[in-house]
């Protein structure tokens, strides 16, 4: 028997070896895009790809900010909603680029919210084998989590993210003034993940939370800057030792396993961060039950996600649903459920 | 504005990471595959997806060497025909795979040729953002060109593996025997990139080939092995200089420019092979009128695809046809057509 043995990649550098890159959070950073754009070495043709609501507010401005500095840019537009997040979408998409002769260097700029981010990030890892992505997100839940860790999906067939591959942004900017749009209901939602990084990793974080709600809720802009900051350098410490989630990134499921199973029995009617907000308490009271975090925090657990305005108990629906919804997400294991639980306030361990 | 520098991946060290794996070549191979992937440590579920042609050939074996290894295995088997490369197929497969209850951790083994491999690739590449892929390639061409480097994906729209990704295989079973039930024109068919290979880079080897035509006809599995051998040690080692296709992987595509498009334009009854050796034919007279290739070279050239039973002489095809093919493919760029020509047999440079 003959054995070659293949090294992918083993000499080479370049933008998809070299797969390290900033994050850039500042309000007002929309209009700087063309020039960050240009300080990365990209020119020519750019496809930004949002839905209908996004594209009102920010894809005209966007467009210019792009094409005065020389770029040759087109918008997609889809729909707003999370049935866009599918493999049909993803096709036109494929024939739209193809028609706008977008080529293997043709960056893609996903502006919008999660559903942007994942659908044209998958959209951008499988044209023509990947191309260059770009991320601005204008929610809270896209700036401090979902845009954040390279996972891009569709789903499929009812099931959440079934379809996708892992593929970084070469560049992601957040205009913090971007959130100043979102309904108060949308910004919570995003809050629930912010305070989960605080609960799993870094207490002072989580006092920081405590006392900055006001701050945080009049849309203040250090305070703004700050939350998505802190959140995305937690999230990016975890993805830079655990990139495909095969053991440390698990911690970011705490609150998950129960409220991705309260999200889709509610039929989307509780949203993401709102049944993550359950699920963090819930998981809380086991934690608890488990020696593992102290009645005093799982007091302030509930506390902090009350005062931001997040529900904190189950809602109304049917437990044989949940439990479904969990042996659908994998989390039931010989008859038992995989939870992320915490270990005290801020004391997970990295290492 | 703050900055979040995120450094995807860079300390961890796990199958997806460690992307280095091993091509295994032998006749009589297939009854291995048990062991070899006991020995990376794979265990309980498996699934084959294989086409109707391979399945019943091989397939009942590979399932019960698996089986006997204390697998639990399962064949999905699909149509044969180019056509099955299609995101239609792979969303078939997606829901195959989750009704049987695959995970993140279930190898996907693709088993076949060039279609099976690219779509099952691609399905084992973004099914659940990732499984591992076992390949056992089947044809030469396969086996010597298709099977290394990673490129996976399906046509769509027309247009040839518009929709793909890079995606490794944790272990490729090259088993020389299979080589022995493939027509006299399939086997050919393969033969012509394994001469590329020489041409472009190993003058040895083209000697080798040269001398060995009536041995590899024969079948000898000595020859056989050989060349499967060298094919795929010399992809290996462009693929670990530039696997992304950025530059250097480029001279792999000596012969595509005007193959691909003899091979569209002729609705695939030239087959890639047969397109492929017609194009290092034209390509090689092109590379003599600039001062690249000798007389004698484009002789030897021309005698060895003649002597395996190649054409090359293009077929009685549209000239607008081949140019639009080209255009097409992104192959003519600003009135310029692009060929990735030899400077010599077997004298690229590769540093």
């Amino acid at each position: 028997m003959q054995t070659v043995k293949v090294k992918p990649g083993s000499s080479q550098r370049n933008w998809r070896t070299d797969r390290n890159y900033d994050i850039k959070v500042c309000p007002g950073l929309l209009e700087k895009a063309g020039i960050l754009l240009k300080e990365l070495g990209f020119s020519g043709k750019t496809v930004i790809i949002t839905d209908s609501t996004v594209n009102k507010l920010y894809g005209s401005s966007l467009l210019h900010f792009l094409l005065s500095n020389g770029f040759d840019s087109s918008i997609l537009q889809i729909p707003t909603g999370e049935e866009q997040k599918s493999l049909e979408t993803a096709t036109k998409l494929y024939i739209d680029l193809n028609n706008l002769k977008c080529e293997r260097t043709t960056p893609i700029i996903a502006l919008g919210g999660g559903v942007i981010g994942d659908l044209s990030g998958f959209v951008a890892a499988t044209y023509m084998r990947g191309v260059p992505l770009v991320q601005i997100p204008t929610t809270l839940l896209a700036q401090c989590d979902s845009s954040i860790g390279g996972k891009v999906a569709v789903n499929h067939s009812g099931l959440k993210n079934l379809v996708g591959t892992f593929y970084h942004p070469r560049l992601t900017i957040c205009d913090t003034d971007t959130l100043k749009t979102l309904s108060k209901r949308e910004f919570n939602d995003g809050l629930a993940e912010v305070i989960k990084y605080g609960i799993i990793l870094d207490k002072e974080f989580f006092v920081y939370l405590e006392n900055s709600i006001s701050q945080i809720h009049s849309l203040d802009n250090t305070a703004l800057e700050t939350i998505v900051n802190r959140s995305a350098a937690i999230k990016a410490g975890i993805v830079g030792k655990d990139e495909y989630d095969l053991g440390l990134r698990n911690i970011l499921n705490y609150g998950h396993t129960i409220g991705h199973a309260i999200e889709s029995s509610s039929r989307m009617t509780v949203w993401h961060g709102e049944a993550v907000a359950i699920g963090m308490v819930t998981e809380a009271k086991i934690a608890m039950r488990l020696g593992l975090l102290s009645e005093s925090e799982v007091k302030r657990i509930v506390a902090l996600l009350k005062e931001v305005g997040l529900p904190t108990e189950v809602p109304n629906v049917d437990q044989d649903q949940l439990i479904k919804a969990m042996q659908r997400d994998k989390k039931v294991v010989q008859g038992r459920i995989k939870f992320a639980l915490p270990r005290g306030i801020g004391a997970a361990d990295l290492t």
